[in-house]
């Protein structure tokens, strides 16, 4: 069975309550269910981590190396200005797919470049919950 | 039933030839099959359509208007140049989800822009054929 | 008595549907019935062409030269994109005005240029309908 | 009976005999002339007002709140370096036609932005003492 | 006997009428002519194809693969704004010579960026018609 | 007793009618009354004065060498566009603070640079007519 | 009684020995000091957070909804670098004054630009300690 | 006799206290002694104008049309902002000498470009206070 | 006896695994071995730490100050994006050598700047392991 | 007997053992036979010149002048830096051929720009040796 | 008796003949003529040197250290390519006055910018021959 | 025994009365002299070499190629200018060492960038005479 770690940057545990009008109403508690229920479906292992440090996400992303099969990543605002966050996906030899909840190309300049995308096998942005899900079947479709 | 018409620009009529390395050895041909039979499963209907000439889609997506529920487009080379796209998508009141075989993001500096993610609701790039088929099912979704 | 071609760029035949907020309610059709009689009013003659096609619209202006006397444009999109459509108006001898719909220095930073402003004698934006009569006005200026 | 002020930047006082080449042979007083049979034609009551001065013209734009349906301005060199301009035509809750006798995006990169462009309804450039006419008729279509 | 096929963009079937200072006084006949006339010498065969359509060219690339050996083009307009071009003639596996009648560096900035150039073996501009007997001569020393 | 000028720039004079969304509905007035108030419980002399002349502003602040102690100057839309001021308030020995009523660095991209920072001691934004007072308190405080 | 919590970012413990030419040579406890009594007399409750962690930073914003009634922040260095603090400040529902002791428009290029300016009500930078002072001023403002 | 017209612009009145690090402690009195030496050395007539304001410069210049050979022109901050100037030189028929007291080329880089340059015959920098005899130096030359 | 300390950034506790290609094989505990060796050789006791996060090496700077006589600094990813370590830096009052394992003006555009640089007195990079065993020696140096 | 100078710039004198994968494997001496040969074939007389020195090319070429009919140049490393050749060139009242064995416009962005090209009546790039003899073809047809 | 070493750049030694509508018809010669005149007129001594050579320019000024009082330079093309040159000034401790023959801030882009300002006291540009009488007497005012 | 060629490139003659503040009190000679000292004691045999020629050190690189076997080279104002000695070191295939007496990144924004990087395996600045004595370690170390 293959293990997949869903990454989530700064912010995204106030989802439900953050800028409803851009991030949704549900919380990232919702995602995680609804990724877990998909996980299964596609029998994949999952884990879920959120953090709003920078350090933290470059330790666990490190720490997936050989544990993981793919990542699934949400830098949120890490995305436009951490190249250590590149620098950790890069060092790690697993498949790695960027998640992001809205359509970051519609947005502010400094929201259209991620870092995180040069780095990234794939990127899919603006579908909101839907994106997680999308995701996963993505990275399901890597071990067929 | 839902109606979903996919769009396909400029030289992807020659994948498989095309430089496989970038944009692997399928076919048009297959990445179609294998829409329909995604489409099928997802209870959607589809149109497949592809051209070369810039109008022609602009065209394409005028008449989608009131007989498609959402487009999916992947306008590879006139994604950085046509504004025309972006305002027939613009005059279009349906879905669209913007998807590119490659990860546009880790390419040259001008395939990184692209005017249609300013009207599409969703982006999805480097999944390879399998976009497609995220495509659709984010399309599906949006119907729930 | 002098003949002034009327050329529409991409989607100006969306008009009515198209985002009213920006570009009014009325059609290319009522626009085209409005210029026939500010043109009889003139003793000008005129004919009306729309397309999508970047091609055509280089053709259509390349046809011009010796039939007609002035060129009002509206190039929409292409205004922005179309070296082509610029070399044709540079090739073709007559006089060029250039017409929006909207005041395109009011909007997102890519519609502020127009490449077909190097070719013309003047241009009008802001007015919608009326900013075609207004044209027509300044083509029959220019020939008393 | 609509009433509209005319406003002349720096330097236009000085026509016929500025760069004729550019600005043509007639004087302001020739254009000021025509305006005024033009306003009697299309039942438009009008001032001219012409200043070397930023401040003043600043003032007058002030002052033609709740007097003037609609301003039609020439800012000429303030065009390109007076926020404090448009500030006041933002101010102002009145109809702005931007005139130009040149067309300025055939110029220097420096003479092709206007500030003034963002509080204009609409912007006539290139047809020397026409294009004041032809911004009367866009006043007098303002109000049926 | 090797093929090779000669594209010409848009306008160039205007050559001879065209800014005659910029492009000269020769038509696109005059210069098929030599072409054939200098392919006869070089013993090579040719075909000869102008197109105002971005989409026909794209198409033509496409259909000379397999069949042609090298191909001579001169973009014209579509130099400096058709990634679909580009992608066109990378997708082919052929020898490429990109030709210019006039030398573009000494042009307008927007004329001295050419997308063609990153797909073409070599670059001959400013020679006029005697560029494309340049361009067959450099096709020909590729099959010695 | 210590002597501070308040300066206001441009269309400041309009404040209360002039796009209340943004600078607030309190009048020139209302801020000069609650600045003297503020002033005499602050043991300072003030001064008040506007003008929409940048050669005004500049004769001021000039004047103001050896008889104010501060100058508080909201300097409207010269902020960014007058050198001159920004060399007045250099060539002249005196404490400087800069007030704007909006937050000038949520707004457009040209009002989010000022010249006159360059001089001041001080910057303070977005307070609307508090900003005023919270200045003063500044340059009491620089006297202590 | 209203809450503030009083927020500042990296280095900004090490003041009085950090650059004292830059900022000034009182400590991070006298700002804290002079606070706490500006608090007391002006009827606010507050708290006083520092820390070089842009996490711990975005943690302590996310902590304040709904605790605080207004956050003032020096964000430091983190002022041109976290898109992070922005969101946070962004996804929090309360008020927000921007602190910085020196005048960052007189500093280096990078230090002039700060992401937490476009979530900010107001800024004040340039007066020292006494800039707290005046944030808490105008904080106070806020609730009256 | 030829004539000059010596041209001071905003803040040179204050020469002598005005940072007298860059510009000297000669007043503009002391220039305009200096100057008027010269010129009767050279057998010229000179008239010495300063002013605060952009417009009474502009319209100096316009009145000097006719009346005077060559214009003398320390721009001062408007050599950096003032299209209006420049264009008074160009609508004006006679020689153009820019001095600056200052080398302004090695100060702030918004010192270093001037739109007066883009009028002037000829551009003397650095020389404080000899910069303008050397300036009627030059004049003279021209009419010899 | 002088005191080094050598901080090392994120991702360098991947040395080894990490992109061989670009750092070589070696891991940091090789490195901190070399480097234990070469201190002892030139008489200098060495602190060796690596942290991910930004605010721990902020601290750790904050801490070497008074305790340390050098800080040799390999920044890593925070190179790039970080002023609160150039802050932390400048902050501190010792002497600093930055190093980098590859020659980071060779790679990509966002690797060439480094914050760092501007706090250094100076720079070792292409070097790998033995660059940080001659900022050793340039430490020593110092000293002399 | 028409004369044609063949100038060479820095480093073209390693030809051959100089990256062959971008230059080819063929000395400049094997290049200065094939354009003896081709000369003797067009009825030309060639000089061949070779400086890694800047002055001397410039003096090389002003020698040219009144003794030779055309030079043909590859500036090498000096076409992207020269000023100096750029103005040598305009100086010299003949025709001017540019050369580069490798398609710079695939190379670095440094590579892209020529300050030659300015003074060039044509350029050729990217067909190695062969380019040579095509700039000999072409100085030829400028005499016919 | 002062000295004052008067270097010309690359292509000077070709006035008269070059681009006279730019340089003017009189030659290097004439001017030294000229400048011999004026030296002694100003009780100077005068060395005069040209070179097209960047490395003989830089070694001339060093050499002029100790023996010379004053520099005159037109770096002509070397100018706006020469950090070199610039440094040998830096090196040098004696005055230096910049002269152009043309007025370089009415040319192209590139020649609007000089490294040579940066250690220059003055520059003089526009007045031709005149320019080096006027920087003559500009030196000799140094010495006053 | 190893080889290794020490170039100096132009001003750095001047070392010790050029700018000592930036570049320190010693002269070449007590570079050369220490250089010498540590080769002998790295077991190395040196050349050392200066010019102010760009041509010269052009040469002298070609020259080194199978004659030595590393190249320190500190190309001082030509590092930012010179792209014939950056292709002069690619033509070559030994090792680069790169050295600056500063800390160039601290320094103007022009001395940030050097061509020269492109080719080094290492680079190290700031340093001063030590920096060479690093040079030779570092070369020395290529050996082992």
């Amino acid at each position: 069975m293959r293990r997949v770690l869903v990454i989530n940057g700064p912010n995204l545990n106030m989802l439900g309550t953050r800028q409803p009008e851009i991030y949704g109403s549900e919380t990232l508690s919702d995602i995680e269910t609804a990724c877990r229920e998909k996980a299964t479906a596609l029998d994949l292992e999952i884990d879920f981590f959120q953090s709003n440090h920078e350090g933290e996400i470059v330790s666990a992303i490190q720490q997936a190396r050989g544990k993981f099969d793919a990542i699934i990543i949400n830098p949120a605002a890490y995305s436009h200005t951490s190249v250590a966050i590149l620098d950790a996906l890069l060092a790690c030899d697993i498949k790695v797919v960027e998640v992001h909840l809205s359509n970051i190309h519609r947005r502010e300049e400094f929201r259209r470049f991620s870092y995180v995308s040069k780095a990234a096998d794939g990127v899919i942005c603006g579908f909101g919950k839907q994106g997680y899900l999308l995701a996963l079947e993505a990275a399901a479709s890597f071990f067929k």
